[in-house]
């Protein structure tokens, strides 16, 4: 079945590493894989507007079938796979809404990093201010505060839905993310403790970012958070 | 099973409807459900931080169990109460792969909408540009071109994913605010065929906001788009 797959992908892009949690989780390993950069501008390329129009990693296709979204694409392993591996979204009611409600947070989150790490990308020099940049990193503070509460079991091996779950192929990268660019492990503990369980997961050390992008700059944007 | 719901929700809210479109195909009619106030700012109240702590409509539960983020609300539905009312995410693996990426695609598409519908409630005084409000036109228009592309069997009744899903159920709401916001029909015909095809599907009829924001200022802030 992994024959018939393949993913455009590129090193430390947290929708990336989703699909690739869920390929390894699911057992799909064995897929086709192509590295591609962003710093050269490859996500542009015609390779990828082929199955993605918009430009955008992951490019994912199962035989015919396309989906990008990386989102999209673990929802749809987890469906076509159901019984096939580790089961990502629980059976029980609670664990279950908790599952999708986490999931579908984590997108914010991705959002709120963004809007911080990516200030100066998202933006003309022009339309740049301190108050603009101030601001986003007060939103993303209060939003890692709300994560840091979802974790107040984590010690005792719960994660966000309990077991393992979708939640954390979605959001665990965005937080290794966050530690990547210099979050403080003494503000945020649970997410610090979060981070490190599940850093040796096999489906997570698999596919941990191999470079993690080539350049250092900016790897403490996130430490005065 | 849905005298246990109940539902805050404010109207014209994208969000909120989809929870109530779902809420319709699944046969959960007779939830408890109150009209709060966006205006009043009655989502920020007391009552709505107690089930979601972000200050956000929906806020959802069933029984004791909460699940605020409109989309998570539907997946849950859906998984919950599969084999009662219309089934939302069909099963030909196509169709599930396109109503999985559609869903998460309309996630942007909200975005989207919402940058340019409300730029000036987004940004304070001194940090909006011109620049800044044509380049989120500029991107809304494109964004809107894809939907307009993804539509192309419309009129032969083929929605997002073929038949009617969950991807209509996340999408439809934020179509039917273009138009309200004044998007042109002439210019977006495939949408405006969606829009007029499934205004009067039960589900769509029966949680059509019933004011749809009592000011009428800015309705039309699309249509040069």
């Amino acid at each position: 079945m992994a024959k018939s797959m393949s993913l455009l992908w590129g090193a430390g892009s947290p929708p990336c590493w989703r699909v690739m949690i869920t390929l390894e989780e699911k057992k799909l390993q064995g897929y086709k894989r192509k590295l591609l950069s962003f710093q050269k501008g490859e996500h542009k390329s015609q390779e990828v507007l082929e199955i993605n129009p918009r430009g955008q990693l992951p490019a994912f296709k199962h035989g015919d079938l396309i989906v990008n979204e990386s989102t999209a694409a673990c929802f749809y392993l987890e469906k076509q796979f159901q019984s096939q591996g580790n089961r990502l979204i629980p059976d029980s009611p609670a664990e279950q809404a908790l599952t999708f409600q986490r999931v579908m947070e984590g997108l914010t989150l991705t959002d709120k990093l963004n809007s911080v790490i990516y200030y100066d990308l998202l933006l003309p020099e022009e339309e740049r201010h301190d108050s603009g940049l101030k601001r986003n990193k007060e939103t993303l503070s209060t939003e890692l505060q709300l994560w840091e509460s979802y974790l107040q079991n984590v010690a005792a091996g719960s994660y966000l839905a309990g077991p393992f779950s979708l939640a954390d192929v979605v959001v665990y990268p965005n937080v290794a993310f966050a530690f990547r660019f210099g979050l403080s492990a003494g503000r945020f503990p649970k997410l610090a403790k979060y981070y490190s369980l599940l850093k040796d997961r096999p489906s997570i050390r698999a596919s941990w970012p191999p470079q993690w992008m080539a350049s250092t700059r900016g790897y403490d944007v996130l430490k005065d958070l």
